[in-house]
């Protein structure tokens, strides 16, 4: 793996030449501007053309680098990502997918606040990209997929919901669609891609967020509130460990902007070297898996089926 | 507090029998039907007017209880106490409130499910019925109410959530309005009450319960796994127990269905004496605190200065 790293060329020196080892695996790019995290989306796709970002992000497109990750303004990135990658044929939007523990295992989730409103069409596409996500990121054979609802009954929840699960239930479909899942399915394991619009999947996210922090502080407290619990802590200490490895959110970093025709992967901006390798990990194996041939596949085999289903209703 | 008790006559009377303590505290009702689980709303409305949850709400709506509270089916239970107890004047949806553990105390969440898409008018009446629930139920003096957004910025979101909180910052209404509040937010407490349609609400509540479980299993796993790990437990478990308690869902046993004039309290159906026991407390402090009275004032000062609103916008 090689990296080009964009920003303050004589920081950027200083900060490699303390890690001999990447000597033979890093060049340096000079960048002019940054994209600070209060710039508008729009102000730094017009005013930022100089950026560390933006040249990143026109590295992946002239093709002198695979992919681009990073810990910047996730807005200008989107933008910038959009604008000078381009969606792929046949995508409408792209959607932000990310992964998760679960009881079984792993999940992967999108939209995750990319789009606040979304239509069939577009749930129908994240379903086929998130799956191609999780076969290449998640090493999952034949990922399942899940819509998000209110209920698992086929008549419950939003129109648009049942609309698309109509569309995704379609056999011809290279898609293992296990129906609507409910909130608490996401941590259960229920199925591999939950596919939700960008307003529920964010408050998702970020509720389970708050709960795993709840608890953990709630647990915390109660190892510390007396002398016995804090040398019971120390007697498990080992397993604590494991557990908190189980979800520490840096095994978790780097989300992707999905349906882009490009590797594009934001990291969490306060994470650490962990975290980061993480989400260069994730851009290296959507990279290795030859991702965007795969969901370029995909979009045109729903697309096709879909024409054939139309066809199909007016024999 | 005197309880009636709608249902087989027969076996009433042997349970009750078993409790001499309810002896001058109980009457029971005998009813013919009973209302399963997977019996549709609109066929339980039609075909069960004599079952025990029918009955027992008719008493609420004649006066002769105060309140009622079932562990039976929430459909039918939401589709005849909307029926026979009528909404409050001025609200157009009645809504599912419930409460929650946070990081500062309790705090109310509603709609959970009632009402799947939602306009401003409603979202506000939400806000102004958690709002006096939270003051009745929870005893905050002066509740903090916040709208369920994807970002805190007043350009984010949905449009609808931008004009109910364009109205819910009119400083002629009786409520302390805080602005948007994201997912993380509800367990974080930043709010004593958090407004949303049902969709999200419902999504939100069973990821939060979803992701509570699996970090639970996460940590008897990691408990289990070791002899040291479980000595651990063992001296830390009178603290444990403290932090179980302080999450334990039958704490937080008992949804509202607000916005209806008379109190009908949904428990879970699967919970025990004490979860069960909570709901009836939920019931009581509403009626104890008139909470039907307040909501009405309430939401008649809504009406009065969305009206100025209009007048002082014509003028």
């Amino acid at each position: 793996m090689r990296f080009i790293l964009f920003g303050q060329a004589d920081t950027l020196r200083e900060l490699v030449a303390q890690h001999p080892i990447l000597a033979d695996c890093v060049e340096i790019r000079h960048a002019e501007q940054a994209v600070s995290n209060h710039e508008k989306p729009s102000v730094a796709l017009r005013q930022f053309k100089q950026s560390s970002m933006r040249l990143a992000i026109d590295a992946v497109k002239t093709g002198e680098a695979h992919c681009v990750v990073s810990a910047g303004n996730t807005g200008a990135l989107m933008a910038m990502a959009k604008f000078v990658l381009r969606t792929l044929p046949g995508v409408d939007r792209p959607a932000i997918v990310s992964f998760f523990p679960t009881l079984k295992g792993e999940s992967a989730m999108l939209d995750l606040g990319a789009n606040v409103e979304c239509d069939a069409t577009n749930l129908v596409q994240f379903a086929v990209m998130g799956e191609a996500f999780a076969r290449t990121v998640l090493g999952i054979r034949q990922p399942s997929v899940g819509l998000l609802n209110v209920g698992e009954e086929e008549l419950k929840g939003k129109e648009v919901l049942r609309e698309a699960a109509d569309r995704l239930r379609n056999s011809i479909l290279p898609i293992r669609f296990h129906g609507f899942v409910e909130g608490n399915d996401i941590a259960a394991g229920t199925v591999d891609v939950i596919v939700t619009d960008g307003f529920t999947g964010n408050v998702a996210l970020k509720t389970a967020e708050g709960t795993s922090k709840l608890i953990t502080t709630f647990l915390r407290e109660a190892f510390e509130s007396s002398l016995l619990a804090k040398i019971g802590y120390l007697l498990a200490r080992r397993r604590m460990n494991n557990l908190r490895a189980r979800v520490d959110p840096r095994r978790y970093n780097g989300a992707v902007f999905l349906g882009l025709d490009g590797i594009a992967v934001k990291s969490h901006g306060g994470t650490d070297a962990l975290g980061f390798a993480n989400a260069i990990g994730v851009a290296a194996d959507m990279t290795i898996h030859g991702i965007i041939d795969k969901m370029k596949h995909d979009i045109a085999a729903v697309q096709s089926a879909s024409s054939q289903e139309v066809e199909g209703k007016s024999e």
